[in-house]
């Protein structure tokens, strides 16, 4: 039974269906996986082996570590670099077989790091979503230069076209430090307008990259806790459920 | 015995009675309370579960939690803003029940996202002294808007009704961040006149939440070793620790 | 086997004697030491145990440290600041001997902190390299004011005094925060016409202190995956090894 279940609190966890959460793991170890799972497994839903750290480790660890996190009930995926450094190398297929095989249930398309055709894009989100995978693409470029060169119209026409193709879901790219990309300025803070005109996609369908705590509580509170968030530091997974419950003073009394 | 044992140093731990230390503790699994024991049960006095981050987890993990900071003579309290939370529900009685169920054996007063009268406030005060915990108040609001709303003359005053209402020792608010807030500015240095009138009322009985590294220092070369500091992060308690000991450059040779 | 072992990568890790890595350990307990090797111990070939922090620690957890380390093959030495206050005192002799019985197969021999005349550091590196320790030294001061007096001149001259007198690397002081200090400015960017006087003794004999990331990716920019860099953060050893791979963003096809 939860500490202080008496309290009356916004629902919330996967239980409820509200509310995703994706959090980057940069190379967890067994014990703080373990960590993890039993502090805040409850309340995460998909977990991100941040771009390329999955091939830094061995296969073992990685085949542990997603055992740990499946039978938490949490989605885990390869980060889309690694995807993108397979494309160049033209090994899609054997990236994909192996992320099966270690135990990822869900694979990233992206073309933050590398040019990508529009054609190819849809070829790749078939071909992961025929191999069986759950489908997570982003949009955003992590050079926050040919990041500014996407206009919102580009944006909601790929969303667009990734939805229709298969993904089941679509990251707003803000990489690990949050700013200066995506819907955020250089000093972390939202961008209102090209946030409103995202969101007119279904905020269902997207998931935020929010690693900021300024970014968590004003999108929250924007939104509500039904607000889907990515690229959560470990440390931070029980804030943000404390933020999302209202049980932290950003949030008390405001949901 | 301890490495370089032979080496003069400031006396510093629990054991010597001088500056407490208090660790924030925003969720941290078992193997890595055990690791924070480990390396630095010797040099903390308090342990505050994050704001409402206690009820995010299961009975279960928080009695095995406070068992263990028990071991280690460490005194353990639920975040103030879930006090607040419970009084809003009418569940005060409830609330320190469960503290005291679950391990805990202090408890934190403070009004920091919600408005509490002087009276109740005084009675809280009284009613959790009585049901035996010991009792740190904390000054401050969390918002910084209504955080500087707040005199100095107001926060002496609040200080004083609070220890003579029976707090054990006052804190002041500083949040995680520790910026834009009390007796901090909003690059996180120290306002020194606003530092200097709270601590009149006598360092022995104030915690000043001190999260960034220079707070403490300033704080330390200021008021020397036997500061009370608090919202120390679980990855700085041993640099704390050389900083009270004069083991790392800011204060070698200084105290 | 690695994980998509079957990507071209740039080749890495210490097998192959490229790119020296040197991460800061500033007080982990035995859980997060064994996850940190299981994870990143093929990349790592050294660890500072910071500033003073191995004299809060007891014999025996270092020790303990100090066997997982070295089963890892990473050489470990205590900071600098640590053999500077045993200086002061005049215990040298102590500190090498107790260093040893630790489990220290390096030592950190420095003067960010006091003041030390050429010719005592050149007999400090010399008794400690007839101790049998690998001998890093460290130039630069660790209070920025100090640190802007020493002209590039002088550093040059004292890098090629420490590897006369025997130091088998040289690092070059950037503390944990990264900023206003050595090659540096105040907000982290590096300082190209001091870097590049410095580079001219060979980077080969340089460790660059780079604990913030912009701070890696520009180094090996620069200077290829080889370059050695220091002060790496736990937490950031696996990103550091994706940066030297080609494997995040930031690299991606650009070595």
């Amino acid at each position: 039974m939860h500490a202080y279940h008496f309290l009356d609190k916004v629902p919330h966890t996967k239980a409820h269906h509200t509310g995703l959460t994706m959090v980057l793991d940069k190379g967890l170890g067994l014990h703080a996986t373990t960590d993890l799972i039993e502090t805040a497994g409850d309340y995460i839903d998909f977990i991100k082996f941040g771009w390329g750290t999955s091939a830094t480790a061995t296969q073992e660890l990685i085949i542990k570590k997603n055992k740990l996190y499946s039978s938490a009930n949490i989605t885990t995926y390869p980060g889309g670099t690694l995807l993108e450094v397979a494309l160049l190398q033209n090994k899609l297929s054997e990236f994909l077989e192996e992320s099966s095989r270690l135990g990822f249930t869900g694979i990233e398309v992206s073309d933050g790091s590398t040019v990508i055709s529009a054609s190819t894009r849809a070829n790749i989100i078939k071909q992961a979503r025929q191999a069986g995978f759950l489908i997570i693409s982003e949009v955003g470029k992590k050079n926050p230069t040919l990041d500014h060169e996407l206009s919102i119209k580009q944006r909601l026409t790929e969303i667009n076209a990734d939805l229709s193709n298969g993904a089941d879901l679509v990251i707003i790219e803000a990489r690990e430090a949050g700013k200066n990309i995506g819907i955020y300025d250089s000093t972390g803070n939202i961008i209102e307008k090209e946030l409103e005109q995202l969101a007119s996609v279904g905020i269902e369908k997207l998931i935020f990259e929010a690693p900021l705590k300024n970014q968590q509580v004003d999108l929250i509170l924007k939104f509500g806790a039904q607000i889907n968030l990515g690229n959560i530091a470990t440390s931070d997974a029980i804030s943000l459920e404390t933020l999302r419950t209202g049980l932290r003073a950003d949030t008390v009394g405001q949901l």
